[in-house]
């Protein structure tokens, strides 16, 4: 383990300029103008993997390809499956980033991009801690399968027919996933829970075109107007939703959750801070966390309809969308909520108006039992890379895929989160601290020793 | 008159260059990138004055240039002031356009471009009715006083103090203006009531910047869902307003105007196909000609948030903003809405969220009496140019200045619509009908002919 250690700490750089090599590419899978970026982020994974001398394949899809490379087989030993993606969401709004979204720019040890944290940096420590094993050492102490994918942004549509259908290839006694966040700065954190999502657009048509507000108004439906109400309609005062059933299949929250989430070392004040509100609200009776962690949401992500220019226009618009979306928790069933979500908005549709629902992507929420020998290795490798052992935290955002992999592989996940909660996921100034860029690294190669210290699933099983 | 009518025929083809020439300047007032345009336009019609060896100014203000012409006293007659506008609404969205708006196209005896019925179509006919009379008699009638201004799209800020200022250099018996409809095809009208309006933008901030959704949603409150809240609490189910005091000034409409209305050859079958809509809604117990003209409204005009692109993108937008305006009456003061307005919102604003409420423009109703000698000759004018009496509208657009006159000038204004319902004024391809443009010229011919045998305002008053 030193040899590899000394290796990972001796590569530090060459490190950092792969990951800004990785970063300048916009593999922005929700924007078809960068299918060739994308595909050019798949390549590059390919040669990555090429580099250690695993066996590789880039799979054809009909969206964007995947990219899959094993080490070899080591008998008597644990399989990982590694899960990640070399996609990245849309950089939009441009004219609030400090530095360009993929002009990748370090300021005060942190790497600013599109991607940093979300999903190329975290994924690229699995890659390089098995860099680290096989140029120093000769190989892994077990076998690491990488399934890297390049439309987890867009829904990982994909993705499941190929687990389907590649089972055997697939077949790990555990996945481990760096897609998520530490808990703090210097507090890491394994996540045993995720949301689910369920991702729609509305969209509304009234006239056939845009009409004078003046000569009109008040004798059509605005589809604007019919969109905000059927919009704020989906809420009560209280947070509560409103489409009918919604919290039929929700699982409450266990005494002993609720206490541990509040030992967390954790303020609300902090939190108002870090994203710059000026006071909090949600879901009445439910503490900030709980609201975050394990109680399902609604909300607007894009509103658009209508004169959106400079100054004033008396404009009656003819159409009006919103992109939203629901949160949910284990055991909610997106398409349940997306039947009954539709039978709701068809009931309060105002005349005059047609209606478009599109269902973006679903995906149900996740708990990972605690109890594993391999969340325990997991605590003791995070202890070898950050110096600390880990808190146990749930996470308020989706990773749709962990649902099939557990379904189809039989295998529980390992969420094993290098970010912060101030990374600006999704945002503006993404970005990813490069110290926590090599102690991921270095928790990885000790997570892989760490495995290949614990029996396989059939041996824990008796079999 | 014979003379003058053979000018007009014969310089038809001359008369639509020149509409053509003016709607090829992109005289956008609301857009500060076509500043250099909107002077463009001023400069030409400075230079149309001229030609008629008019006495002309430029007027700079702090906006766009007001254009002042006018011919010379004729002593014993009454005075006429044209008001028109040389500026037009920004012509997005620009891919419904079947034409380029600032390219004009004559389909189907239409010509087809921004600002083609609103304003330059049906304000050039006066100039070119002078031009007839001008270039065959060698003078006009009456006198004419031009008054053309920049700013009629953006509220017109700059033109009520050069008004106030200038009362003598403009006094005048009546008030032209030509920017509103006639009833139908082949059915003149004369306006005599137009809405007034108070226009705004909602800005509403929550968060520093846009949030991942799964990670954040729940917590804070959502600036878009804020806004849809608080926009859809401004009407109730039967599309009454709930702004207190709203409608406290609100004239009733009178059983006579209700009938007359009802009388008019216009079915709500036509109106449903002319917008193409399914169905109609407005205010409960009023008909669609009433809701349109004499019942106050509230639309919203654009809405904008969060992520509008290609495909999903699961982020908690840190801001949401509206357009939004309500038509008033007669007697519905602006600025007390705007207070109303102002004190509804703070009351319900949620915690979190930041908010600010331009005004961007506001002004009363006009209500014109019938029973004057001026809107008698208007319609022997339009008998003569048209070929029919008109019947007599409302138009629930507005043209904010005509109080501004009225106070001023203490003259009442003829509202002398050329345009049709269909024009598409504000919308993507905006036309006016050639045959309505000269029948307009030549009904304005007739207009100075039919004021000059009509006495000034102080013999009316047996001054």
């Amino acid at each position: 383990m030193d040899t590899v250690s000394s290796y990972i700490q001796s590569h530090r750089q060459a490190f950092e300029d792969d990951l800004s090599a990785m970063l300048r590419i916009a593999s922005v899978s929700a924007d078809s103008r960068q299918r060739a970026e994308t595909r050019r982020a798949a390549d590059w994974m390919v040669e990555q993997f090429k580099q250690l001398n695993l066996a590789t394949e880039l799979v054809e899809t009909a969206g964007h390809p995947l990219v899959y490379a094993e080490s070899p087989p080591v008998p008597g030993r644990p399989v990982a499956l590694v899960y990640g993606h070399y996609d990245v969401q849309p950089p939009e709004p441009l004219d609030e980033w400090i530095s360009p979204p993929f002009e990748p720019t370090v300021r005060s040890g942190n790497i600013y991009a599109r991607g940093a944290t979300d999903d190329k940096g975290q994924m690229l420590t699995h890659v390089k801690s098995a860099e680290g094993w096989i140029k120093s050492v000769g190989k892994l102490p077990i076998q690491v399968k990488f399934l890297i994918e390049g439309e987890e942004e867009v829904g990982s549509q994909h993705l499941a027919p190929f687990v389907k259908q590649n089972r055997e290839k697939l077949a790990c006694d555990t996945i481990v996933i760096s897609d998520c966040g530490q808990f703090a700065p210097g507090v890491p954190a394994i996540t045993y829970g995720l949301r689910g999502i369920a991702y729609f657009e509305l969209r509304l048509r009234g006239p056939r075109q845009d009409l004078h507000s003046g000569t009109f108004g008040g004798a059509v439906t605005n589809p604007a107007g019919a969109l905000v109400t059927l919009l704020s309609a989906l809420k009560d005062k209280d947070g509560r939703i409103q489409v009918p059933g919604f919290y039929d299949d929700v699982v409450p929250l266990t005494e002993r959750e609720r206490d541990e989430f509040r030992a967390l070392p954790a303020t609300d004040a902090e939190f108002m801070q870090q994203v710059g509100v000026t006071d909090m609200w949600g879901e009445a009776d439910f503490t900030s966390i709980e609201r975050r962690w394990a109680r399902p949401t609604c909300d607007i992500n894009g509103l658009t309809s209508g004169y959106q220019g400079e100054g004033a226009k008396t404009v009656l618009p003819a159409k009006a969308s919103a992109k939203f979306s629901f949160r949910l928790v284990p055991k909610q069933d997106p398409h349940k909520i997306g039947a009954a979500l539709r039978k709701f908005l068809d009931e309060r549709l105002p005349p005059g108006i047609q209606m478009e629902l599109i269902d973006h992507h679903g995906a149900p929420g996740v708990v990972v039992p605690l109890d594993s020998p391999y969340i325990r290795a997991a605590a003791k490798a995070i202890e070898h890379g950050f110096g600390r052992a880990p808190v146990y935290i749930r996470e308020g955002g989706s990773i749709p895929i962990v649902n099939t992999f557990t379904r189809e592989l039989g295998a529980d996940a390992l969420l094993l989160g290098w970010g912060q909660n101030d990374d600006n996921t999704h945002s503006p100034n993404e970005k990813f601290s490069l110290d926590d860029y090599h102690r991921g690294t270095l928790a990885s190669a000790h997570l892989w020793q760490e495995l290949a210290d614990t029996p396989p699933r059939q041996v824990l099983r008796g079999e």
